[in-house]
């Protein structure tokens, strides 16, 4: 590992970027913060007075070229991810993205060419933080341990308590399921060939015409199965929970019960409504992931390949939930795009 | 109510017509078993002499029209039901039906038709005992209760511990997944409009052939929606949950926490085998309810349309697990088999 | 066991005994309630009026008398306890009284010996339910199966959610802590030999003067200990936990999650206020278990001896209460009782 | 805050040196690591050679007084302790020194003393960690918002899997039960004022002569209570819960449900073997906040004069064990001692 720190850059400081800023700056060890940029220069300018030392650079495509910065976080509005991502790929700069990695399936499969034929070897990990969620990792950890056998089926459900009246129902799958997506990805360690969105009888609490709760079934690739509700104004706070079921048992996380309290008649505990909460330590450490393999010249967690992956998925999804019918997922050989980067 | 109390006869006497008698004997109030009749007369007289004063009949049509028996337990198989209920309604004969109702929709409906036209009265108690489970009932009362708006959404789990190597992939359905399709149909108040039954690839712990798991998706007519995994080999135990979704809220039932024990590196509790375990007061509670209501002259719980709907809903659900497709539930019309009644 | 049911007589209708009625009558077989007594002729009539042939009878020893009462349920004032099983000891009749036996040790002692000396076999069953109560039965099967190796200590909890403004701090020990009492020396199989009741700076919300919460030690005759709070205006609602811990592992009961509710920004479940729906199953259990006996001729459950010593344990708890320091309990020999009756 | 990185100095790498080595360089933002003593100067050499520039340095009084060194943590055996906080008060170095502070009442009272009269401001966090376990923090907090009203009891388990055969019996005062006496000193905000610590029959799973669990009582200065159980040799797994029984409701910490498991017949979880597991967080939050507070110039957590009462606690504690009767804690005025500051 690199005996100095990780200078770090971040593009786009709006509510994630700056978060990770405070992440990078406050709980990370082995970086340290160094340039930040974003269209909205006053903002850039007062997350950097926070702390000592940040410069700010107005062009994104500048700071990924400056020799000062070895490495760069990537929290802009999804549409802008192509042009920077393929700039530190150029660069050969170690880069966190934010999730989508692109808007659709066609750009994101240009980013996994360009990772295996420009620069040669990974660079980019992409933001599903969920991998790094130590519930998440303890479960996969027990089931790749193989004392459940295989895995069968998994059972998601997804909610926020209320979402603002511009979410849209196609928001429901390419913001909130994607997340499934690449948690069933990730613990099948396979693709997803058909998905179905359906859509219930909407509840009276979500703006009109929002289709909400969502329901959707994934069908693996090897024949595995998984069941999601994506609920986003389900009025109670942010749950997340996974089923997994095996052959001999099967494992549960997102439960959620530390602090117990018992008081007014009732015994429980509190849902927070912020992802932000429940997910606090899964960036932690996915952040201090990023910084440690970066300094080891490494790319570990989620990379262009499962950034395509979830962005082909969805696309599909958005056709189900329009139709109602299961549509396959049209995914690249991946075969061949490994074969094309040894080329 | 009446004084003395209910003669009851028991037609069959397996495993649940003998876990009956027990139960009517040794935990029912107001009960008297007087009669048993079972195919396999040594096995009957074996059950009567348990027993005093418990008379043994060889006709189970003998058994229904006696004057001595108030009202009739049908614990026999399936196949036998119809035959069986029908003399009941005949004789005017209180009678609790162990589900299915029949084996097919036709003859369901059959006897729907019989005890609207025939006794032009009630008379019929369908065995889906779930809905006398305290926790069921409990969930039911506080949907039921406004308090948590309408509901949108309801996931079942539905496991088994092994089953035998007779059980076949249509039993997952018409015998298991028929609870959950009584279970939705009473929690949304609503007809099951379509079935889809899915099965991805079995586990290796099931019979060759054996397609279990299965996922199956109910759209209820009104908009609804419930997805079920039942998994009759999961090889832990008897599971069986269910968390319906409302649009202010979420209850869930089956979770199993009363002794709560730490050894061995863990904490929890035990998962019994054995489904009469699980609903031990369900039965009881349902037996007693059955009792009560044939002494004050009325029938409460599960109704012949309750159980013809279940057997409909599970003809069309064998339909789409050979297909994979979703099936529409092909129902009589319940106002005008009403109004047969009436005239 | 007797073909025919039990006649039960019921002296004292108040809340306790209008539950046992309804509780015979509805929910136990083999039983028939035949008469009622107590001291409010109106109340008694009334009672007896909501069910077909049970009769009233003007004095309670006259009720006892009665060749057409087979059992006596005593549910009457503490104060009248002795007179009225004294006369159930002579009259030979089965009996379950509900705690406490007696006012105090010595009376609570000659009942034990009447029943050893008189009757010369046990007939009384003193109301001790939790020994029914499912859990608490399943915890102490756990405990004698061995595999948690010797008992070594209890902690008890003990809420209700507020008491009258008449509830003394005395009570707190002979009303409410005798069911620990009774529950640690039957967990542990042993006698209670010193007994602390230390008082805490009380709650706000209790009367004035009331030394509520209250914490209780004892120490085992064998070596091993139990601690228990005891608070009766703890304000959230009725909880009675226990965890006992052994030399292998612990068992813990009381946890009450059965359904399960997401609202309002918090998970968790209702908890209830009355007693008598935590115990519901277990007053229930208790009353079938002693009809049954009793029918079989004879007597399980809580024994006289139980009921003195609990007696004997909380006069020494009251002067413990009194002066802060520890108090051992004066307990008669038991053997030498024993011994007595085979004379 | 100062802009350029703490530097630390650890003073043993023993179990608990190591690990904070480890969790300095690897997870703490904003502090390098720049020298270890330790009497053992292989073992020293050792763990500066898995680091980047991380000197050895043999006598630890030289590491303190180093002027490249800005702060020193302190995880010597203790009877090292009193000597080294010394040296750092006297160089005016920030220090986080692992519990106890010191052996002894009298000596852990003059650094307390020297803190105040020669540094003249507070330098030394002592190491009770669980002050900054998300857990407890939340039930401070709760506690202290006023909706629970007045704190009345607390309830600890302490309990871990096995200790080695060296662990005497005056350690599980000493060593075990000191963290419950911060905990609640910190929870009630107020002094111990009694201490009784009772041995009940030990488990026939301890070294012979060890008397394990121990149940301690404490009595507060203002008239709250706490019952501790410490069992080291539990045989099941490390168990650190608390409840806080308020007024209006109470609070539990330490239920340790996250990934949740259901196989084998039973649901439930793992409980890890090891404090620093379920204390990982405590300890991470504990260094991070220490780092932060020194470079602000300040200091957090637990002061000397919590590390002089939870010794002066612990003292009288060992003399209850002895006796099995209560012992008041003799505490210096500590009005006194900061007036004695102030001159």
């Amino acid at each position: 590992m690199s005996a100095s720190p990780l200078r770090v850059g971040i593009i786009g400081v709006g509510m994630m970027g700056a978060d990770h800023a405070d992440r990078l700056v406050h709980r990370t060890a082995g970086a340290e913060l160094v340039a930040v940029s974003d269209p909205d220069a006053a903002r850039a300018a007062a997350l950097a007075a926070r702390f000592a030392g940040v410069r700010t650079v107005g062009d994104p495509l500048e700071l990924i070229a400056d020799k000062d910065v070895d490495a760069v976080l990537i929290a802009s509005p999804g549409f802008a991810h192509e042009e920077q991502v393929l700039a530190c790929v150029e660069h050969g700069k170690y880069t966190l993205c934010e999730k989508p990695l692109t808007m659709d399936s066609e750009s994101s499969l240009h980013v996994v060419e360009a990772e295996r034929n420009k620069a040669g070897r990974p660079l980019i990990q992409v933001g599903f933080m969920r991998r790094f969620d130590p519930e998440y990792a303890r479960m996969k950890r027990l089931l790749d341990s193989g004392d459940f056998g295989r895995i069968l089926l998994v059972h998601n459900t997804h909610r926020n308590k209320t979402v603002p009246e511009t979410f849209r129902s196609e928001m429901i799958v390419s913001d909130s399921l994607v997340h499934e997506v690449d948690v069933c990805r990730w613990l099948f360690d396979d693709e997803i060939a058909t998905i179905t969105v359906l859509a219930p009888k909407p509840t009276g609490r979500a703006a009109d015409g929002l289709l909400d709760p969502q329901v959707a079934i994934f069908q693996m690739a090897g024949g595995g199965m998984a069941t999601t509700e994506v609920f986003v104004n389900c009025q109670v706070g942010y749950e997340v929970r996974c089923e997994a079921v095996a052959e001999l048992g099967n494992v549960t996380v997102g439960l959620g019960q530390d602090v117990f309290v018992r008081s007014d008649d009732h015994y429980g505990g509190h849902i927070p409504d912020d992802f932000r909460d429940r997910f606090a330590r899964a960036y932690d450490l996915e952040v201090q992931a990023w910084v440690d393999a970066s300094r080891r010249g490494e790319v570990v967690g989620p990379t262009t390949w499962d950034g395509y992956a979830a962005t082909a998925v969805c696309t599909a999804g958005l056709q189900s939930l329009a139709t109602g019918r299961p549509v396959p997922v049209d995914l690249a050989d991946r075969a061949e795009i490994l074969r094309g980067a040894a080329t």
